[in-house]
């Protein structure tokens, strides 16, 4: 259980004093360099991605078609905060900020946000969860790859961690898409469904900026375009024994490694937050 | 526009030390007597069921079926956040704690709100948020006549301003439950859907407790069950043109007039209070 304060009215006050005792305003840190704020930006883009999609998988949880599913997708879910974990935890140590992992996930707003906007998409029906996941697993496990061959050890390490678990993802989704896509007349239409309207949030996995080629030219991760070829190549073998169309337009909202988001963004992180924001420096 | 810091990364730990300074710890305020109690807690009631509908009802800002009915659903939520100010204002002043309207729609948890539990029921469609309507506005119209003739004047003279407003909430709502109820096949199915899940939660508006007893003995607030008569013959008139059976039943959800909410208060509280959470000390 939460340290939860033990009192019906909380003393927001007397909380904030304490918070306030903990965190003093002007800590004397160093400010990063260049590289590290190019750095910081790239772990919080893989860290964020991985917490708004964990937590939107998260909703599911009491709510699946079938036990076994439920169990699944809360595991899916563990797994990609645990990650979150990693990843902005090696963020706060980057920043040289003082700023801790939970800093990072429940203090933040949304224009601070890093992730994918495909990450931030409503669940829908459950055949729409898992295009989401397989498009978004099939995009992670090619980054995981290629970050485990990263020349910062720390970012190496982190991946071939959770280059495991995210084999087992996409291995998971692709099975349930092939099984849903070449199902009954029903299952296959709502897969096309999902796949139609998701495809406009998959092409912004391969955009980079300026960030993501100095991080590309230190070696610390890949260009995100070169992950491509190895994803269509999965999303061909899958879909195509799913019997699903590959939509033709290369349209892609982008925007959420920048920090521009939709409009779900918001509730999510309202819904994420709400302890540490009104309990401040509550912990377990 | 409010005056939210000007930074791209909110300086919590800054805003924690002001707010803290702003509400010293142990302010040296008079502690309520045991009539203030029952007092604050009825003006609670009142308030919160108006704060907690109104935030549900202005969750259809720029959702609703007609421009028409957009603004109206927009300016009942108005009225009703409007007349929220004025009862937790006086529940402040009664408190005697120093605690303003804000403090106690934006800084308490689930279990320090008094809302009826109808309020807080999700939107459903069009149908059945205004049945949640009707039987609200049926309740709230009876409730305010009583209050109008309070033996504090503060209250009468709340009660009087809002019952304007509320004669026209209940007229609103039981023209539509008409023409809907008594529409085409299917909007009449809807709102006898509607009227059947809804009926659990309306037994809770005419449940009394030793608080309610104390208020009515002083002539401040009338007893709950005196309210039923004047809501029942509302409900005969407008339900039977409606063409709608008023259920058999008498099983009715309570709790919320005693903090024991449903799942759904916690989200109701996770977006409304985000604003005030996040940047504690905000002001317009």
């Amino acid at each position: 259980m939460p340290s939860l304060p033990d009192m019906t009215t909380p003393q927001v006050a007397e909380l904030a004093r304490h918070q306030a005792e903990a965190h003093p305003a002007h800590p004397t840190v160093p400010q990063p360099d260049e590289g590290q704020e190019a750095f910081f930006e790239t772990l919080l883009r893989i860290g964020d991605s991985a917490l708004v999609l964990g937590h939107r998988v998260s909703e599911w949880c009491g709510h699946s078609p079938a036990l076994e599913e439920d169990i699944a997708l809360a595991n899916v879910a563990l797994d990609l905060i645990g990650q979150t974990q990693l990843w902005l935890g090696l963020a706060g140590e980057v920043e040289g900020q003082g700023r801790s992992a939970d800093d990072l996930a429940y203090l933040r707003d949304a224009w601070d946000f890093r992730n994918l906007l495909i990450c931030e998409r409503p669940n829908g029906d459950f055949g729409h969860t898992l295009m989401r996941q397989f498009l978004f697993d099939a995009w992670h496990h090619e980054l995981l790859k290629g970050l485990a061959a990263s020349s910062d050890p720390r970012v190496a390490e982190i991946a071939a961690k959770a280059g495991k678990e995210v084999a087992y993802h996409l291995e998971r989704s692709s099975d349930l898409v092939v099984r849903l896509g070449d199902g009954t007349e029903e299952s296959h239409r709502r897969m096309q469904q999902a796949l139609d309207a998701l495809w406009p949030y998959a092409g912004e996995m391969f955009l980079g900026d300026d960030k993501d080629a100095q991080m590309a030219a230190r070696g610390i991760a890949p260009d995100p375009a070169s992950l491509r070829a190895g994803w269509d190549a999965t999303l061909r073998h899958v879909l195509g024994e799913a019997t699903l169309q590959i939509p033709a337009s290369d349209f892609a909202h982008k925007g959420g490694k920048q920090g521009i988001h939709t409009e779900h963004l918001g509730y999510i992180l309202a819904e994420m937050q709400f302890l540490q924001r009104a309990y401040p420096g509550a912990s377990w």
